[in-house]
């Protein structure tokens, strides 16, 4: 029987047109630093790719810098923006949801004597506004906050803040990993200074990010002992990486806007047939400010990883807790920040729809969740519309 | 004209196992964190590669850290290391031809109040490992050595300089990207504690690397914020590269001793022809403690990105100084660390063979070189055998 995948963040398929550019460069040999044609032509195709992932979030080409993650992205935008302020002030300013390689790079600059502030978050899982700006201070030096996020796809108002933060001189980070591909990411509509991207969270490969420096705003290197990236980031590029990276960004820039629109209504056929199904089950993050094909259920008195186990032998793969720390089972400290209690939230599994995800494949799994549920939990889905 | 790829080292073709390897890790859907069926595939794959990387350099799985490049690895082991040992004291040593990334890392280390000893090398390039514990003191914290020297070929008493290094209790990394592939690296035999290695060396993919640390050896993670890598690097994997990388080692393991002495071969036969043909050249370092198929060459008074560029018009890659450093002419360090005088070194470029290079290729390169050489500088040519 065919696999139902709706863990689209964290499997999502390569499309065909990005296996074969990456394919295409396997066969580049040459080095993109050397001057030779074989260089050369290496260094055409990581350019070409620098401005195919600009043209996704309308920046400069110049001011993609490609990484290894995400995550290298996150760490390396805190870890480099900050020593240049230092001077100015040594305190950062981020919210409570923020992936675990902002949140734990900040306590390693907590540990270096930087002050760092950690906003709360309502309910639906955002930062207001007035609370971030009354944080800040003449010392802070960095404001860093997500997108959106990845585990309860709550999208934060983040042209509100960028423009509250700017007006005072400050520097913006956001990790907008979860939200780049999904919902339009502008930057210079919303001018933070340092974005981060994950290349597979828009069909791209794994392995591969970038963090999107703002022209003329500093950063020291975390690699160094090399030219490329312009001296910003040192080591040899993984360019078959790179180029499926920039195939992708072409792809996701063509299919944003009809992407959202099915995702949404994927997305409403799945909540509607959850909630007639296990009425005790409980939606996180905001109902409207989201993103499109995100979403995360709280299954109380369920264990998120028996869940997931269960619905992997009924051929369906679905997300669980935080993507990058799933290998360990603590309740999510997006959840707990939310207000979430332990037993909601030790139950949470994530749903997340993409291109090739069809109403069958929900329907399919709406038949399958409320028995793997009952053969645990008959209370959950007691009353069930049918 | 078919061309003639003697700039190994850096644009090896990948073989078709390897190609294939990463054409089969492309088709993987999943996040190696995740518990579905997806996801344990993507771990799988990523498990069998750490245990090809250990094969190559006889380590442990365990002990094989994957990175995004060499020049991360190096980065990482300077940074990493460093810190839990500071309390003993606040000094490393190192030789003046340590690739840039280790020079640069202990330049910022310096910077943090960290005292660097730079050893000096013979006009081989090799350092005198009675000076290597002669600069050891009860602050050494660490020593960081290469294994093979990539601008010159020559290989370092490691087993001698790790032997006294250990004696005394104190840890000992080797930049061993150079080497591991073209010479025996054992690490059970040559008991240093952390290796960086670069795919991209030994047949691999770019962008793909490791730091293997030894069991029992602490090093503080370079990116926080995921389980990955046992904790030690957090963020997705780019599994396709890694796959790439592990399927890599397997062949380079299998075909070593064959690859060691055919390239010697080769390496002799174009030593002889050039000095045959091109009489004012010299070869840098040791004649005979050296990798197999690398041959650097200086032509006095040539500029070498000339030279590299009408070898490339017709229809040569070779290779030109420090590949990392090769879009600023600036005479290498290693090749001053030797005591080359800058006419030289200016005009010194670097011919790596690699396992498609032929006979046929060398005696091409042999009647296209000297009429290259003759067209801007007869007084190279001059004298010359035939």
């Amino acid at each position: 029987m065919e696999r139902i995948d709706l863990d689209d963040q964290n499997s999502a398929p390569l499309s065909p047109e990005v296996a074969e550019a990456i394919q295409g460069a396997l066969k580049l040999r040459g080095n993109p630093s050397s001057p030779h044609a074989e260089g050369r032509r290496c260094l055409q195709a990581i350019e070409r790719a620098r401005a195919g992932v600009a043209g996704l979030i309308n920046a400069r080409p110049e001011e993609v810098v490609f990484t290894s993650s995400g995550t290298e992205a996150n760490c390396w935008a805190l870890t480099g923006l900050t020593p240049p302020q230092a001077a100015k002030g040594r305190q950062i300013v981020l919210s409570a949801v923020e992936h675990r390689s902002v949140l734990q790079t900040a306590q390693r600059l907590e540990a270096q004597g930087w002050a760092v502030t950690v906003l709360p978050v309502d309910r639906w899982g955002r930062v207001d506004p007035e609370a971030l700006e009354a944080a800040l201070t003449p010392e802070t030096a960095l404001v860093s906050l997500q997108w959106a996020n990845g585990e309860v796809g709550t999208l934060q108002p983040l042209p509100e803040c960028v423009r509250r933060v700017k007006a005072r001189g400050i520097l913006f980070h956001s990790d907008s990993i979860a939200a780049v591909g999904k919902v339009p990411v502008d930057l210079r509509a919303v001018p933070a200074d340092a974005l981060s991207l994950a290349a597979n969270t828009f069909g791209g490969p794994p392995g591969v990010g970038a963090l999107v420096v703002r022209k003329g705003v500093r950063i020291l290197p975390l690699f160094v002992g090399g030219a490329q990236e312009q001296g910003r980031r040192a080591g040899t590029e993984n360019w078959p990486g790179i180029v499926g990276m920039g195939r992708a960004a072409e792809l996701a820039m063509d299919r944003l806007n009809q992407a959202q629109a099915r995702l949404t209504w994927l997305r409403e056929r799945l909540i509607q047939g959850v909630s007639d199904r296990v009425p005790q089950a409980l939606f996180n993050g905001h109902p409207t400010e989201r993103l499109p094909g995100h979403l995360s259920v709280s299954f109380p008195g369920m264990e998120a990883e028996a869940l997931v186990l269960a619905l992997d032998l009924e051929g369906v793969a679905v997300g669980m807790g935080s993507a990058c720390t799933s290998r360990t089972m603590k309740a999510s400290h997006v959840l707990k920040a939310m207000g979430i209690d332990e037993e909601h939230a030790l139950g949470t599994i994530t749903f997340t729809l993409g291109v090739e995800t069809t109403p069958e494949q929900i329907d399919r799994l709406l038949e399958i969740l409320p028995k793997v549920i009952a053969s645990g939990h008959p209370e959950l889905v007691e009353g069930r519309a049918r």
